[in-house]
This record gives structure tokens, C-alpha cells and sequence, in this order.
């Protein structure tokens, strides 16, 4: 027996049904236990430092060796150099490829993962992407940034050495412009934030939370594109994550890594991407959207139904993926 | 150098760039040459028949048998049995899982693909899609018929007899409700439909043109998504997919079977997916909506970036791919 739910922020239904045939593709392709310790080949690992860009900036230990290290990207999409200019182009439109695109190498460790990595470590690339937020804010140009981060082929990362990315871009992506006019008309009804009345709601009704800490939750969203989908969410109505403070910060690095920790057992380490939405740079703080992580694991291939329509198929009920999680 | 294109229809961006490196993962897994003609394990093979339901339709040769049949799918998402209701719950909101999930069975050999199939023969498939729509839509309770194909298991196609299915919604898809949208504050603000332009535009600029019959035009879109995209779009305004005619039938059946010949040439038989968009039923014939296919070849993994903002990269110059599908 199916339902078609709807996700009550950007309009998507999602087909939910229970189907004991789905076989989750799993597998990061990047195991911990067949990794080095350090690679002489990965450009990420120490030593190897001269195969990349200059640092844009790091992180240090005590003993001054890197910790966490921020380089443009080799090839980027974007460039800050690109002069910023907009033109017709017969009844078209284009921008220049004007923006950034940085890499945060997470850990010195070639065959570290999010859940093998101290919490103390994952919160200074927190702070990290939060200076990188910080800095780019001055470049007019830039209207968003993008973090997110590409784990295993499948979602599109093909470097096994932790890392996450940056794009820094001069306009606002489809979905974050979709998501904040979404979230503003149900402000304007009901005079309330849709990610703090979900969040209300979530920790009151209780099966969708995998997780709830001082200053998150965790959470397998009630349209659920995919099985083990996660949402980590503010509990108190933030809009930018660039506010993030230092205790924020290190609460933060908890939930993620005790989500991508029951990913992997829940999965046996499968492929996932993680992306931050954000309210965009030049916005003020807004009543009506709320900064918030979203966790997708990348088990199920994407049809052309889901791909012509933006309607999905989860072969999984959230509340029982939530259960599961749970009680890892 | 890399530039930002806009889709003109659906606000969507694309980082367009000429990446030489790029390595398409280009195979269906079902190549025509390791096929038999027929597979006594395939539920679609003709003597089969009673592994699968009954048949909706069929249509058949001189001889009586088979060419094209319909079927529902084994296992359904969605079913027409299933009472139709609208719940809450909580804050969110739900819909029964009625509606109708069916196969087209596009041929009796198993190792056909399109660019093996007569024109007559996917002719015949096209006017069983029409006749689908015209039966589905004496149920009120439909609201959007979504046909596609998925080809080869990176497009989330498991069998390889060849096939497509169609998706019967209580709900209009997201993806369409905001094409449709798209194209009516185009109307309003131009009096003119936005892919009525979009053809004019494109013929007379020839560069993106791949394929021009008498009645359609196959492009490589401005803002493709991916390389080799391709879009087949009736060169006269027709707003429902349902009111092809026979004639037209012919030469669609001509254009798919041309554009999946080059992509195959191109690409090493890539897996693939085809979606028509079309009007929802139950609107009248729309001044501003226009149906069409998409063909999306499944070659580049959909990284995190693009999940997470809708924003996507191609690598490939949609005018480049346009004259190497055109030179095939």
C-alpha cells in the first residue's frame, strides 16, 4: 500500500511505500579498512602539498602542521579573475563563470572518514567554512555559497581523501530561491517559520528524530526522497549559517558525525552527499528561513520518471528509516 | 573559460564549460549483440505471457499476433483500485496511492532498441502512449500522465527488453506545474508561447538544431543539463500530447528513432531516459504550454552541487554536442 506525501516546503510528492524487494546499492567504494594511512599519490595527503593550489587558509595543531586546509580547486567551474558581466544571447541568458570553488581538506589522514574523525577535528572545518563564508562576503559579486560535500563515486566525489567543496556563485540556485519564496508564503499566512514549526513538530511526535542535541536535531524528513534521507536543523530560528558560534559549531560536528556514523553501519558506508542551505549572502537575518543540513545517501539510481516529473519513488517509510537509525 | 546559461523556461542555471577531460560513463549494459532474439526468462518475450498481468491493449500483425502490449506493472506504485483521499497529518500533508503505473511492451524481440525498430513499429508504440491517455482520462481522479522510458541501469531500467511506462497522478508533478507556470508569465508578459519562440529561435539559428522533420525539431537545449541532451519539440503549437494525429505519429517515430540512432552512435549505446511533458488533463488546450520530450542521456553522475541547488555543470557545449550528434 502506497501514500503520496508531500513535502511541506518546496511542493515535491514523494510515492512512500514499504518494499521489502529494495536492495540499496551500498558502497562507497572508498572502505577504510583498504585505504594507507597516507598516499603518496593523493594530492590532499601532507607531503604532497605542492600538487595543489596555494592554501587559501588552514587550520594548525599545536606542533604548526595543517589540520584542516582550504585550496581553490585545481580545474575550478568558477573564478574570482572571470570579470563579471551579463548578456543576451539571441532570446537567451548568460552570466560569466564569475565565483570560487574551493576545496576543504578535512583531515591530514588519507583513510580517515566523518565518523573515524574526532569531533574537535570536524568542528574546526565547521569553523572553517564559516570564515570561507565570511571572507567571500565581500565579493559583491557573490550572491550564494554552496558547501556540500561529494562522498564515494556515486555521489560524485572521486578522491578518497575527506573532503567537502565550495561554489560561491553570482546567482541564487533554483532550489534555495524555491525553498525561501516557499517558506515566506507560509509566513506571511501564518506568521510563523515552516522550519521551526517542523522542528516543533518533530520533536513532539517523536518517530521521524534520529537525533537531538542542544542545539540540533536530526531528522528523517516526512517526504523523504530516499531511504536514510536526513535533515539536521537548528532548534532555534537561525537564517544564516554564517552566525554559527563556536559552541554551535562543536554541537554541530556531534550530530553530523553520529549521522554519517549510523549511515555507515545503517549502509555498510554507502555513497552520500551532504549539502548546507542558507539564507543568500546579501539577504539580512529572515523571519521566514531557517539555515538547515541536508544528509542524502545515494543508494537508489534516478529514473526518468523522478527526473522528468520531480516527483519520487521511496521505497522506504521515513519512520521506520528514522527507527532503524535510532537504533544503531 | 566557463559560462552560466539560463534555461529560459524553467529559471534553471547551468555552468557551461568545454572540459576536454571529461570521460562520459557510456553504456547501457544492454548491448543488441549478446542478446538473443528471444529469452524464455523474460516476462516480456512473446510465450511469456502469463508471467505477467493481462493485457490493456495490444496491437497486432496480420498474423494475429502481438506488436506492442500493454500491461500493468507487476508490482504498482500507484493503483487505480485504491479509494482516493486526502489526510493531514500533523502539519503535513498526504495523498491515497491511487493512480495507475503501466508497461509498454514496445516490441516482441529482446534484443531490439529503438535504432533497430521499424518506424512503423514505434509509430505503433506512440499511438498505444495516445490511446493510454485517452482511456486514463475518463478518471476523474487523474490528474497528470507522465510516459518515459528508462534505458539501461544507470537510468533505472533492469530489464532489457525494450520498454516504457506511463505514470497515472492524482497530482500534477512539480517539474511540470512550474513549466507551465514558466510559460504563462512569458504569455502574459509577450503574448506569444515561450517554445513557439524557442523553435522560431532555433531554426533560424541552426547551431543547436540536431534533427528537422516535417513536423518537429530535435535541439541540443541552451542550457542543456548534460552532454547530448536532447529535446523534440512539435514545430507547430500543440499543447496536449494526446492530439497527435497519425501523420505525426509517423514522423515522431521518425525523429526519436533518428535522435536515439546518434546518441548510440555518439555514446556506445549510453543508457538513456525519454520523458514527454505535456498539458495536465484536465486543462484545455493551453495558448501557452507546449508539449515535448526530453531525452537525457545517463552519462555524468549528479553530484551534490547539483542535488543540493539545482544548479548543474556540463561539461560539453550544447552548439558542440548539437554538431556531433548532426555529423553521425
Amino acid at each position: 500500500m502506497s501514500e503520496i506525501r508531500k513535502d511541506p516546503i518546496v511542493n515535491r510528492w514523494v510515492i512512500t511505500l514499504d518494499d521489502k524487494t529494495f536492495v540499496p546499492i551500498a558502497d562507497s567504494e572508498f572502505s577504510k579498512d583498504v585505504l594507507p594511512e597516507q598516499d603518496d599519490l593523493c594530492p590532499f595527503c601532507p607531503g604532497n602539498e605542492g600538487k595543489t593550489p596555494f592554501s587559501i587558509s588552514e587550520v594548525k595543531d599545536k606542533s604548526g602542521k595543517w589540520k584542516v586546509r582550504v585550496i581553490p580547486n585545481n580545474n575550478p567551474y568558477l573564478k574570482v579573475e572571470t570579470p563579471m558581466y551579463r548578456k543576451g544571447v539571441g532570446i537567451f541568458d548568460m552570466i560569466s563563470g564569475t565565483g570560487a570553488n574551493e576545496i576543504f581538506i578535512e583531515t591530514p589522514l588519507h583513510n580517515a572518514d566523518m565518523d573515524t574523525l574526532a569531533i574537535e577535528q570536524i568542528s574546526d572545518v565547521i569553523k572553517s567554512y564559516r570564515s570561507r563564508f565570511l571572507d567571500l562576503k565581500n565579493d559583491t559579486r557573490i550572491e550564494y555559497i554552496l558547501i556540500f560535500k561529494n562522498r564515494g563515486i556515486r555521489a560524485g566525489g572521486h578522491l578518497s581523501h575527506l573532503h567537502s567543496q565550495l561554489m560561491a556563485l553570482p546567482v541564487i540556485p533554483k532550489n534555495v530561491a524555491e525553498e525561501i519564496d516557499s517558506a515566506k508564503q507560509y509566513y506571511d499566512f501564518k506568521k510563523r517559520c515552516i522550519y521551526c514549526d517542523l522542528v516543533d513538530n518533530e520533536i513532539q511526535m517523536k518517530d521521524r528524530v534520529v537525533k537531538e542535541s542542544e542545539y540540533f536535531i536530526c531528522i528523517t524528513p516526512y517526504a523523504s526522497t530516499s531511504p536514510f534521507e536526513m535533515w539536521i536543523v537548528p532548534k532555534q530560528h537561525k537564517s544564516h549559517f554564517s552566525a554559527i558560534d563556536d559552541k554551535e559549531a562543536a554541537d554541530l560536528a556531534y550530530v553530523l558525525k553520529d549521522a554519517v556514523y549510523r549511515l555507515n553501519k545503517a549502509l555498510n558506508r554507502p555513497a552520500y552527499n551532504y549539502m548546507i542551505h542558507t539564507t543568500p549572502l546579501k539577504m539580512p537575518n529572515l523571519d521566514h528561513y531557517h539555515w538547515h543540513i541536508e544528509l542524502l545517501p545515494r543508494i537508489k539510481s534516478i529514473a526518468g520518471f523522478e527526473w522528468g516529473s520531480g516527483f519520487y519513488i521511496n521505497p522506504t517509510i521515513p519512520e521506520e528509516s528514522a527507527e532503524y537509525l535510532r537504533n544503531i
